[in-house]
């Protein structure tokens, strides 16, 4: 399908765009099924506290009304949004008037194989480290180089993601997908105060286990706590819920509590 | 002057390009007198090391050829090259195989007020720290959100700068400036091996400092070493060499090193 720019067909940039001067904007990954974008106001309210962050102005009422256009006419698949601060001259400076640009992309549904979420997957121990940097923490900005380099630390298929830690050794994130551990009934969590995206399915499965009176907690997360879960798994809003079978020498069996929750993101995403 | 995309005019960018979806680039602004690229040499290297550094494949001759060109074209001006990995789909993995895209964009001549040359300027006390990624010091990457949220702490005209400390507080540099401090005869810039940007200007600096004999250091610089510099000057490859007057309750005369390197610097962009 066509892209959008500024609720117009498009397959072209301005060269001026600070998306890609500086990476100055958001973006948002968006299943869509049946013409309807998922978790749509987690989606919308996380780009909301985005702009509001980085002193971005958007429209969010035309912002959603565009989404719920694009995925009724993509049917099924990936919806991408670029939200970026829009044109600027040289230099950092921003024009305090300029509008976001919104850029839509569609992508056909996600192919990954069935057995990560069947069988669980095995994540690569990447080497690069997540920097500290609490005034972007949480965002999911365009600045994303770190992702890019870890993603290129591995190319084989037996590594579905990649592990990331931040710089004091901590237990943070995957390349594309946030990370869980249960503790004896309790579901963990990594505090994303210093780094790190705030994912939509992340936020969603905090919020469906406290309604489902299961214990949750965000911390910070060591290597050795780890160790010692008695369930892993990863999440994001395209693919759901994959159990963590093993990560370098460390193993997991895919416990109950990740299969119920599996089966709420699935549930949700097959809306 | 039309800008160009991979040497064809162009006012458009594939939305498929990295640089956009992931700030997957790197770019050199360079100063463009009678039809020459200046500092051209440096500039090229250090575009190299970052090619390197990040996986780029790019074609360093093509690129070469091509910025003479189009300093030709543009006679007088600022030239920027943005070098982006190249299209690719939804994703951080990279299609190994993508060739880098090249865009040449051109700026009329720089307009600052002649003061900041001959008088010195204040420099704005930045609250935004830079964050410590050893993977991307020094290089001209396009991740810059920390330089557009700091750029955006001031907007009067008071402050020509701003001044950027690490999260440790030590002293790095100038939002789209290095800077130097003078103490004893010595001529001391920040080590920018966990942030910053490595400036061509900087380095053609310490090289015509060294050639001419005079101490030079690239250390930490802590706050305290900043306060007790007998001269303390910006630089960059557009402006060449600004005096430091002021940053918050710190003042410094305009020294004879600062004005000799600033005469240096006027020469090589007066070429």
């Amino acid at each position: 399908m066509d892209s959008w720019v500024d609720g117009q067909p498009a397959d072209a940039l301005s060269l001026k765009d600070r998306g890609l001067a500086y990476g100055d904007g958001l973006f948002e990954t968006i299943a869509v099924r049946g013409g309807q974008p998922l978790l749509l106001e987690r989606h919308l309210s996380r780009l909301a506290h985005g702009c509001s962050r980085l002193a971005i102005t958007a429209d969010q009422e035309l912002v959603r009304d565009e989404l719920l256009a694009y995925a009724a006419a993509l049917g099924e698949g990936v919806l991408k949004l670029i939200l970026t601060r829009g044109d600027s001259l040289r230099g950092y400076a921003a024009d305090p008037s300029a509008q976001a640009r919104r850029i839509l992309q569609g992508n056909p549904p996600a192919a990954y194989p069935a057995a990560h979420a069947e069988q669980g997957v095995r994540l690569f121990p990447c080497t690069t480290r997540l920097s500290k940097q609490p005034l972007l923490a949480g965002l999911k900005h365009l600045n994303r180089l770190e992702q890019v380099i870890a993603r290129a630390e591995w190319q084989d298929t037996e590594h579905a993601e990649g592990l990331m830690l931040d710089q004091a050794g901590r237990v943070i994130e995957g390349v594309f997908s946030n990370l869980f551990l249960v503790r004896d009934g309790v579901l963990i969590t990594a505090d994303l105060k210093r780094c790190g995206v705030a994912g939509v399915m992340r936020a969603e499965l905090l919020f469906q286990a406290e309604s489902s009176g299961i214990p949750t907690q965000v911390s910070d997360i060591t290597l050795e706590q780890l160790q010692w879960a008695d369930e892993v798994f990863v999440c994001n809003s395209v693919y759901g819920v994959w159990p963590v079978r093993a990560y370098a020498a460390l193993s997991w069996p895919v416990g109950p509590l990740t299969r119920k929750l599996q089966t709420i993101a699935r549930a949700l995403l097959d809306a």
